[in-house]
């Protein structure tokens, strides 16, 4: 079992620098590297070095922290402050769909509305980041808690990508609710989607689990139909990059196709996610941009082509998953329908 | 374009042997392999360096020439022909999934009760694999006028697997419908499924298209519900290993999820097959004895894992459609309803 925070900041004097895990290279090699400036920190978030909605988010918070260190020969607070913001941003930038990311930035932010003192800012943001990193494990610790209740005795649980510990500080989202199960019941058993292009389930989902002894069978995304109609798949959890207000949730692509096929099968499909995922800005799925990325992501495996390079690519790095196919959102407040998230936000 | 046979058998003599494109090693290389004998064809077969229903049918045709070739010493013509069916069961063993095997192996041995003499009895061999041959050319052509005519006019077109030129001996099933839509409109546009474990999609499916110059998009086998939300998918259409009288379709492992996801999507779901893909044996799917492969299939990419080396795979290679998923299945003879294909026998 890795006990150790994915990702944290490392406190050096009166400043320091973020350390996470490299998870690009996941499961040949388990190595942290050290993360020093905001531009390695855009770099990390864009190339997936660190992934999963709510490490990114602590990324993000790190971020503002480098930004604040970089910053702090400003001659005055406002030009600091200002500074801080546009780099910020260009963090923010660096992946747009989940959430979380742009919630954690604004969190340290709002620090910055606090204090007028820089020394005394940089102290407060890295106390603050520090706290956001130690408070997304007991949240997964609670959604894990929550979620085991859904789990039935001996069930076999599809997940698709990774929303594990690798996704987050530590526990997991999804991989949280299989955690606390497992304490319960170690004799449930996991299907495992590889989800490709980028391989998150067959790389760090497998990974993860294997660790921790969980019984893990690494599927195809084509799969998970073939499974469902043998009664071998009792229920489906997910995580979320972003929840729009009346529960339509974004996640890994392949996602909504797990829950079309779970929805034609009578199985039960739940999102396992922080509050945090939810955006209260935006009213449904409709709303959430879709992440595109390259296309040698899906041409390229190993190193190596899978095709003939003449072919069109379209590399859509999400999907939306509707409320009507979601069982229910799995939360640190408890487990919600769809309709009732809304709740959260009162 | 590719002209020439896929798979065909070459005279020499009295005699001669198989000839196919090793479709193992496409898109990297285009090049043709000579089978000389049974253990040769199981392993061709069994190795996939021809796979594809209609193609491993004739591949079959071949095997029982083989066989007979090797048995022509023997001292009598009973002792000649038991041998034959004893090396062509062997032959059929290679793969069960695919009915078109055991079709075309069965055409073959009927010519055994026909003759009681080995010359002529390979002459005959020899004439109707050759027969074989150039009919699925000319009933992939039929399934392919058949077929356009449910293509609308320029329309997005999910495919799952290689049902193409590549599967049969030219023009392809779903390929083939493909290819005919193409010479009325040349607008259409194609989305491939890569199609895990062996990315028929992304090998084969992309490599014939694009050297006919059609439209081809390769996409993973998570994302097609994505694009059917997005209006890109107005139909999909497959090919098939065995159908059953019911019109339950066996098809590669993925099929399935993409005829849930196209049902969610209210878009037509085709099956485009030869008659000699329907087993008149069977009532139902549920009779369909679907292939497990090996765990390599899934866990290696290009020589190289793509994951931990301790998770369990099951990697069944077909799943089954169930008819009321079904739109049409595009034959030789028309298209028809699942419920009406018992009628092809009648």
């Amino acid at each position: 079992m890795i006990e150790d925070k994915t990702i944290e900041w490392i406190r050096q004097g009166n400043f320091g620098h973020s350390r996470m895990i490299d998870q690009t290279v996941i499961p040949y090699e388990y190595k942290k590297i050290d993360i020093k400036t905001t531009d390695e920190m855009y770099n990390a978030i864009k190339t997936m070095i660190v992934r999963g909605a709510p490490a990114i988010g602590i990324a993000g918070a790190h971020g503002v922290v480098l930004a604040a260190i970089e910053e702090k020969d400003n001659s005055n607070f406002n030009s600091f402050k200002a500074a801080i913001q546009k780099k910020a941003q260009y963090i923010q930038s660096s992946r747009p769909t989940a959430v979380n990311l742009k919630w954690a930035i604004d969190k340290q932010l709002e620090i910055l509305d606090n204090f007028n003192n820089i020394d005394e800012t940089i102290s407060n943001l890295i106390e603050n980041a520090i706290k956001l990193e130690n408070e997304d494990i007991e949240i997964n610790k609670k959604i894990g808690d929550f979620g085991s209740e859904i789990i039935p005795k001996g069930a076999g649980i599809l997940t698709h990508c990774n929303a594990g510990r690798l996704a987050t500080v530590g526990y997991g989202t999804a991989l949280g609710v299989i955690r606390s199960a497992y304490k319960k019941d170690n004799t449930i058993k996991v299907f495992a989607d590889e989800t490709r292009p980028r391989g998150q389930g067959a790389r760090l989902t497998t990974y993860e689990l294997t660790l921790d002894n969980i019984d893990t069978t690494l599927i195809t995304d084509g799969m998970g139909a073939y499974f469902m109609k043998q009664g071998k798949i009792d229920v489906v959890v997910v995580g979320a990059d972003r929840i729009a207000l009346n529960g339509d949730s974004a996640n890994k692509i392949g996602t909504y196709m797990v829950a079309i096929a779970a929805k034609y099968h009578n199985i039960p499909f739940y999102i396992a996610a922080p509050k945090s995922t939810i955006d209260p800005d935006i009213k449904t799925g409709d709303e959430i941009v879709i992440e595109l990325r390259g296309k040698q992501e899906v041409t390229i495996v190993n190193d190596k082509p899978v095709c003939t390079d003449k072919v069109n690519v379209i590399n859509p790095s999400f999907d939306v998953t509707p409320n009507e196919l979601i069982a229910g959102i799995i939360t640190e407040y408890g487990i919600f329908k769809p309709s009732e998230i809304q709740k959260l936000f009162d």
